[in-house]
């Protein structure tokens, strides 16, 4: 299977010199959850996204702002970013041969979140300060000097991240009745409905889904209905409280007549856990959508007999310290028949 | 794309009972190495194996040696394991719905490596004793009970590994001249083998590619030519000093006019920073056959023009602590345009 700019080449802003930049992203498995459906009473799918090259859905919007910054004549790319976006900007930039450099905010860095892109040979520039003060650098940075900006506010994106949709469609045959999400930055359901809505136009289906965005309880400015200036969760990829895309996000929900919902911690490791029982290892803030589908389910709130697409952001890889915290070191057991009979039968 | 007992069926020894189980494991990227393969003077391919459900090849083997567990009746599979294979047992037990348990080796566990078979819902049982006590008491258990042993002595293990050489050769449409992979228990090697040697029976390809298996130079039984009691290097995945497939692996090595060599941890690491400059992240392990092949190309013995496969047996998201030991954490600079222009311009 190609990448996504040649698949998709007739629907992405690509021409004649944008290079077929490619890591094989895209093409992820859409994985049946007969258990979890079951419980829903919905047909449920499972778009596992943490099977692109740096593990998460990300990787779809970089390879195309890289391959435009190429085609830009850019050598260089700049994001800020202490997450999955660092880790995509830096793995196409080095297939490309672009430098990247990545700003991450103040002195109290958790290495560890940097790994992909320190492998990736990203050079880490720390700035003491906050994320938004590293942002507000790399736009100025990236205003004044050939350096292309691959945040979110780059528009190519969401227009790599839209193919999320295309392929849900190519492989079910048609939308599916309702798509579940998480948002935090809030480009991801954005980027989604606006494949949904090209790919009808295009006649490759013909309905489109509601559109559910779930958030985590303390980063919920769509249900607050205000910016939250220090959102809290365990499921840092939505930890956002001030959405870059919320305008195009309200849009998507209003015009697919879906909604906007929380989820606690505590739900979403739930639902962390019975996604992992079906086979399949995701980041805990993949799981918000899933754990939407259950509270609405339990309020009586889910039509039963859909077709539903949950969309899994991230691979759980990405963050195993969220597996270890709900486990305890086994106590060592006498290494006889005996006792790991009377431990396991 | 289907799972591989699917699209592979004609090839693996599975019955009209033999559940169709699958989390969509293989189907993996060949990825072209251009700057990796002109610094050898080859066509090189890396085979990312990383991109499978856990992260590993091992979903290949674990996918059979499970659908057949079921078909024969098991409720519980059983392994002995602290890395990539108790990950794929987890993960395929639970999407078929079997108790997994996993014996670990003494008290002093690294929970981390334990993160995705906690996720996936294994019962982890840790003894008193090293490996070989754990892998002996899991035999005699499924001797004398009615659960299976998915550790690689089950043979339906090296049966599912053989459809990554199906993969390369229906990719490239031939097989390669040399085929280079990392060999700790040595299985993988045997299957690639297997597989190419059906697959040319089969038409599929016209001849059979030399076969080079890449040991760490603390853990090279091989080149050695004794068990190594002690093995000691930083790919884990390959810390094994006394391989299960001895045999076949020799076998294949010699029937492929290929070779045995082992490199260093220093030649694995500069190997992985290569590849991931290439946009690759794969785990320690992985970057030996490349090592190897770096190695046998400084001493003049690596034929030029050659189609060259090097498999990446995981995905470095297994072992980020690599790619940070070599990182130091950035000191943070003032958040001010001038002073960060002065660091990267």
């Amino acid at each position: 299977m190609p990448g996504l700019i040649e698949r998709y080449r007739e629907y992405l802003p690509v021409t004649g010199r944008t290079p077929a930049l490619s890591l094989h992203e895209g093409n992820t498995p859409l994985i049946p959850a007969p258990q979890l459906g079951a419980r829903l009473g919905v047909d449920l799918y499972l778009k596992y996204e943490g099977l692109n090259p740096t593990g998460s859905f990300k990787d779809r919007g970089m390879v195309m702002a890289v391959a435009k910054a190429v085609e830009d004549g850019a050598d260089t790319v700049i994001c800020a970013s202490t997450g999955n976006t660092s880790a995509a900007a830096a793995a196409y930039a080095a297939r490309a041969g672009l430098r990247c450099i990545v700003l991450i905010p103040d002195g109290n860095i958790a290495l560890g979140k940097l790994a992909q892109a320190l492998a990736y040979g990203a050079e880490v520039v720390a700035v003491n300060g906050n994320f938004d003060a590293a942002l507000r650098l790399v736009r100025q940075i990236s205003d004044e000097h050939p350096i292309a900006l691959v945040n979110s506010v780059n528009p190519y994106r969401l227009q790599g991240q839209k193919t999320g949709a295309f392929e849900v469609v190519d492989e079910l045959g048609r939308a599916p009745d309702l798509l579940a999400i998480p948002v935090g930055n809030a480009g991801n359901i954005s980027a989604y409905w606006m494949g949904f809505r090209e790919y009808r136009e295009a006649g490759k289906s013909g309905h489109l889904p509601q559109m559910w965005g779930f958030q985590a309880e303390g980063a919920a400015p769509f249900i607050r209905g205000a910016i939250v200036d220090e959102p809290q969760t365990l499921a840092t990829a939505i930890r956002i409280g001030n959405p870059a895309s919320a305008h195009l996000a309200r849009a998507a929900v209003q015009e697919s007549g879906g909604l906007f919902d929380m989820v606690s911690d505590d739900e979403i490791m739930h639902a962390y856990h019975l996604i992992a029982a079906e086979g399949v290892f995701c980041e805990p803030a993949s799981a918000a959508p899933v754990a939407g589908l259950l509270r609405r389910h339990a309020a009586g709130a889910l039509a039963p007999g859909q077709t539903v697409v949950a969309v899994l952001t991230g691979n759980g890889l990405k963050d195993p310290d969220a597996a270890l915290r709900a486990a305890k070191a086994p106590q060592a057991i006498e290494a006889s028949l005996e006792r790991v009979l009377e431990r396991i039968l």
